[in-house]
């Protein structure tokens, strides 16, 4: 049974939804976590239909008592709508939070993976109480959530945020969006990987390219990763120029907005320990005016793979 | 006599501190300027004392009767402090309010010129009732100032608005800040006049070049604007490939805060009319995800040179 218009309900249940999986939580009003559940993306032209299927049943599974937030990967407008989806087959202004709300009989908030993430970070994780907060999600992309004046700001038309497709480098290489030197050539996880082939096909990084089965073309970022761990040299060279790319986005990002806090997301999340140390380097290298400041904190993301669910659960808090 | 605490003032004075003059308006309480003064900023190293002295003067001849609004062209902490000032000699952590306020027995409050033009453009101007706005001005430099969710977001330090800092060239000309290939490198007036150089140098642009008494090396913007409104095809090229960088920076600026409006400040908003239509063009070849969404607009400053002023008289009313 739904709760009273007014009381707060006993779980919020918030679904983060991958090009690969959905990961569903429940928390309770003080924001522990007291279920989760995963499910396969379905994929394919027809997966829409079947996508809020499993979005249902994770609902359900959870026990949804109330409103239920979902986060998911792309653009989405000011009133729910995804408006596009790399990652997700068919998406054009696919109406996910109606379609669900008619199937459920609850409440459906929808936003960005990436504002979920940065809500999750600023309420209950790294930046709890932090605000002025960007959070950027280092992935196969570069995605982001701005917390401004103790605000979620989603922009004009809720695309704030996508700070992957900055242009820092306009000669370059081409990015899928059209233009070429976007932050996220550089700074993503597979900018990470971009940088180390160009070094590997240049016959270097020997260590990196055998993580990689013996072949320069195939080194991806998990492999400098797994080399550095070994305390390659030229692993651990490529990391550093890698972090320069991103001290470098993240003081433009601070020209704009000087942020008291930075906090880092997505994949590379994993490699933490890393990444940190030559990232906050490169930042305060880049840092523009850096002795008239406290030097903004760059943190890794509290919350880890379960942010983009947990800033689901909080959506109807936020609005 | 000042008004009774609660009462609108009948005339709200700003002035707008710069590196030559120091205008000093009055606004009525419908925003109509009803005076305007005009005097010379002290320079050299003992001017602080006698910036005062000035700033004392326009404020008592504009008829001063509450709440004084100074803008000021650096970095202003929250707290009204301007801390740095690449354009006033000898500024450094310069109590500007609290040292008019003992002279002048009223409020004052201090902010940056260019926070101070956002406010005016925001409240009075070209983007009046906008709620995502950003004022970027285009001068020597580059500043800015951002309007998100209906307030101004001046950041963590005060520093929110340095657009001008965003590397977008990391192999780019130095910047006086130790930086490289900052963006107002090449879409403010120094870099109209960097690029128009680099061509004059190359052999090329002898119309421009003549406007600069036949010496390329002494070709800055204001000899490419004379010579484009002759129609010059080669002043007309450099103007293309400086909106180009004036583009670029603004679809990052939208890539990060999503905006409704930009409005163009500065120097260069007096050749409005050579530079607007390209700048849009660039722009929108720029963006990202441009079929998704309304196009941003983009307007020059309706105040013109003097938003600084009045928006310096709108702070009180800001806080």
């Amino acid at each position: 049974m739904s709760p009273a218009a007014g009381e707060v309900p006993a779980r919020r249940i918030g679904i983060d939804v991958g090009g690969t999986k959905a990961l569903g939580v429940a928390i309770d009003p003080t924001g522990v976590v007291v279920a989760e559940d995963l499910r396969p993306t379905p994929r394919g032209p027809a997966s829409l239909a079947p996508l809020i299927d499993v979005l249902a049943e994770l609902s359900n599974v959870l026990g949804a008592e109330g409103c239920v937030g979902v986060g998911v990967p792309g653009l989405v407008s000011r009133d729910g709508v995804l408006r596009a989806a790399p990652n997700l087959d068919g998406v054009a202004d696919f109406e996910v939070g109606r379609l669900l709300s008619e199937r459920l009989g609850h409440r459906v908030e929808v936003d960005s993976d990436a504002t979920c993430a940065a809500i999750a970070e600023w309420k209950l994780g790294a930046g709890r109480g932090v605000d002025h907060l960007m959070l950027v999600t280092l992935g196969t992309g570069i995605g982001g959530g701005v917390v401004a004046n103790g605000r979620i700001d989603r922009g004009m038309n809720g695309f704030a945020g996508e700070f992957g497709h900055m242009v820092v480098d306009p000669d370059g290489p081409p990015c899928p969006c059209g233009k070429r030197g976007c932050w996220e050539r550089y700074a993503s996880g597979s900018g990470l990987g971009m940088l180390a082939r160009q070094a590997a096909v240049g016959g270097r990084l020997r260590a990196v390219v055998r993580h990689a089965g013996g072949d320069a073309e195939s080194v991806r970022g998990e492999h400098v990763q797994a080399a550095a761990r070994e305390d390659d040299v030229e692993a651990l060279a490529v990391i550093d120029e890698f972090a320069r790319w991103v001290g470098l986005g993240l003081s433009n990002l601070t020209n704009v907005l000087d942020p008291e806090m930075f906090v880092l997301g997505g994949g590379l999340a994993a490699g933490a320990d890393l990444y940190l140390d030559p990232i906050r380097r490169w930042y305060q290298e880049y840092l523009y005016q850096a002795d008239l400041r406290p030097l903004p904190r760059i943190e890794f993301a509290h919350w880890g793979p379960l942010a983009g669910a947990v800033g689901a659960a909080l959506l109807t808090a936020d609005r």
